[in-house]
């Protein structure tokens, strides 16, 4: 299944290494500057498309390239540095490639509306005036993929010359019109193994008698991660024996129907579930232990819980072992089992966005296209960012098997080439080594 | 601080790879044979101890390595295999060695007192007679060690020839006389890199508003994996802002000052608290929320919950947002982060055991003794098991800060050397690949 076919390809090659730079003979006397920001939940390699954006900024002749320290938000309060005094070297940019977490800091900030409230607006545009900005790097979701679309508009709307790009960004994969979303390969390689080690861990213990392990996965409308876990299924290892995606209604008498049936043929069960399973009346799962309290800024409910619920519901209705395994923050920044082929693309479209501004877009939003699934082939491509912000891409019901207890070859087929390869972690006495910013 | 002298020094070099072999010239018609088991709570480096038990009998002439599945339990239904069916080179060697949890599988089983129940030791030894065992292996916790204790006593009271030994194995680190347990400088590697990536996590969501992550880790009683968390201080990392370990009585007015306090100096805090954490009382905080209800076979109470209750008092209390992480099972088998020196000294364990039981000893552990911290340099020694089975050894209460919520710069330099160096998984298809057993 392809996304979508893109409107232009964008001539980037994977990895970044050789994008054919040229700079741009201008003859404009104000200076050429570029600003980036990063917004929205972490990855292990959102710092992979920032390196993407320095460099190929560099290589295209921008003057001086500013970070804005914790997105839109920052840059409200004027808060923002220039990244020539925080990346020195060639090994400083593979090293924040290696980096997990925004190394701006991130925010959740929702711009208003225009007609909300202009002056925002002109604070902001005063601001990029103020730094001669020819170009506006934004790396995140769907959220912050609002911020480009809102920006752009007013920049048109107001004859401001500044060109706004998005570079897409999330574990999610729910991101619309792209292929996949870079940060998507790494955080499903980390759950993928970490799952195969969990269903070792509670294989090897098991004898003559049963134990249930229920993993929780983060994905709160999209199963996309929770999916990932059947990529455990090896030769060596069984893989997860049930899968519940958020796209499914949870039926908890079928559940556990099914995992009684599955008892009586194996004595180590592990299941995964998503975070945002939720039963017919429409309530989350999480909610039935008395969790789902906390609304953040977006008000998207804090999902936490379901696991432990499930785990200690089979505990009371079949009496044996159970236990729950949240996999928690460590799926968007366990950077030391990134993909490679996550953390080359989050790098191209870094590149990707830099060379389209140059070159006169505007609110578009880079997107990867899978150009062939096998051998693997990958560009970046370029959308239209009205039609992207605020459309959930889901995992198609096709994808699912019938009874929706778990995913189909063809999801595998998809996900299987993001997880590939790795770039080794530059360990410094025993630990990976990060690049952190200075704010001095 | 060194634990203990070591009885004797077995010479085997670390890394086993030039164990000096001596085929011994026997004249006895007997086939010698060999049976090794693994017990108790899973490693991410049992494994290595098993395969530095296989080659280190293959080169001293044993005739058949056996393994027992899953323990003394599985080998009483005469449960067991010949380990050169399952081990066919040395690339399965050196994927063992990468291999988490119990290849053989684990067992969590107490042999009854012999008085008790003297008709179990004649199986045991029947089994034994039968399959021309002359060296018993047993690699486990205390738990283990008292296993082998009570089979050396029962073969000297009644004359059986055979030898008893033990590797020791535990995450924990908490068996007594030797320097460390092999298992734990794995997990603590693994936890101290989690750590630094949920810091980094953490920080980068931060802006004009305050945020606690408590993470949750193992160790009912001991504290030297809490501890290890303090590893993440590095040159680019502040490391975790609290760790309370079981040793030290938790005091939750205490806790909520000091929290209080660090949030006047930080934005985002992370605290270290262990599973096993006690209230003046005697109650462990997990089950002030209900949590501690299940006991494991050997009278264990399962601890789960701790950081939770603790992020849902902190948000009740202070009001910002908080987030519990349970590094959970991961922390005993994500080999894919193991330390090299503990999967050498795994192996090196495993190694001298059946060096030693080849040459007469019997009741004994292995042990390791640190012969220098700067270079570091180890080396395996022999202890009597009866000095070592049941005794728990805790932190010291001078590796603990004044007011018990930190770690003291001995306790760093005590666990730094056993985090150091990788084996590189061996990566097929993008996941970590293990050796799995064969029961065909």
């Amino acid at each position: 299944m392809r996304w979508q076919q893109v409107e232009n390809y964008i001539k980037i090659s994977l990895g970044g290494n050789n994008i054919m730079a040229k700079k741009r003979n201008t003859t404009k006397s104000k200076k050429r500057n570029i600003i980036v920001g990063q917004s929205g939940g972490p990855t292990s390699v959102i710092n992979s498309s920032l390196a993407g954006v320095y460099k190929t900024a560099r290589e295209r002749g921008f003057h001086t390239v500013y970070g804005m320290l914790h997105g839109v938000q920052g840059l409200l309060d004027e808060r923002y540095v220039d990244l020539s005094t925080q990346i020195h070297s060639d090994m400083d940019i593979e090293l924040l490639k290696r980096t997990p977490s925004a190394f701006l800091g991130s925010c959740r900030y929702k711009l208003p509306e225009i007609h909300e409230d202009p002056e925002i607006y002109e604070r902001i545009f005063n601001i990029l005036d103020k730094l001669d900005i020819e170009a506006f790097i934004y790396i995140g979701g769907n959220d912050s993929m609002d911020t480009i679309k809102k920006l752009s508009d007013y920049a048109i709307l107001k004859g401001h010359t500044q060109k706004f790009l998005g570079v897409p960004k999330t574990i999610d994969n729910d991101l619309a019109l792209t292929d996949h979303t870079p940060g998507f390969g790494s955080a499903a390689k980390y759950i993928a193994a970490s799952t195969k080690e969990v269903i070792r861990d509670a294989l090897g213990l098991t004898y003559n008698k049963k134990n249930i392990s229920i993993l929780e996965i983060m994905g709160r409308n999209a199963g996309w991660l929770t999916g990932a876990t059947a990529l455990a299924k090896t030769e060596e290892c069984d893989g997860p024996d049930l899968i519940y995606l958020p796209e499914i209604t949870f039926d908890i008498d079928q559940f556990l129907k099914k995992v009684n049936e599955l008892l009586k043929k194996k004595d180590s069960i592990v299941i995964a579930v998503s975070e945002g399973i939720k039963l017919a009346d429409g309530r989350y799962v999480c909610e039935l232990s008395g969790g789902g309290d906390y609304v953040d800024a977006f008000g998207h409910k804090q999902l936490q819980g379901t696991a432990a619920y499930l785990a200690s519901f089979l505990g009371a209705e079949i009496g044996c072992k159970t236990r729950s395994i949240e996999f928690s923050t460590l799926q968007r920044s366990a950077s030391h089992m990134a993909s490679r082929v996550d953390i080359d693309e989050a790098f191209m479209v870094g590149g990707a966005a830099v060379k389209a501004a140059d070159e006169g877009d505007t609110g578009k939003m880079v997107v990867i296209d899978r150009v062939s699934n096998d051998p693997y082939i990958s560009a970046a491509g370029i959308y239209d960012v009205h039609r992207i912000a605020n459309n959930e891409k889901l995992v198609p019901r096709e994808w699912v098997n019938k009874d929706g207890t778990y995913i189909t070859d063809e999801f595998i087929n998809y996900i299987e080439p993001l997880i590939q390869g790795d770039y080794q972690p530059f360990m410094v006495n025993g630990l990976p080594q990060h690049l952190v910013i200075n704010k001095k």
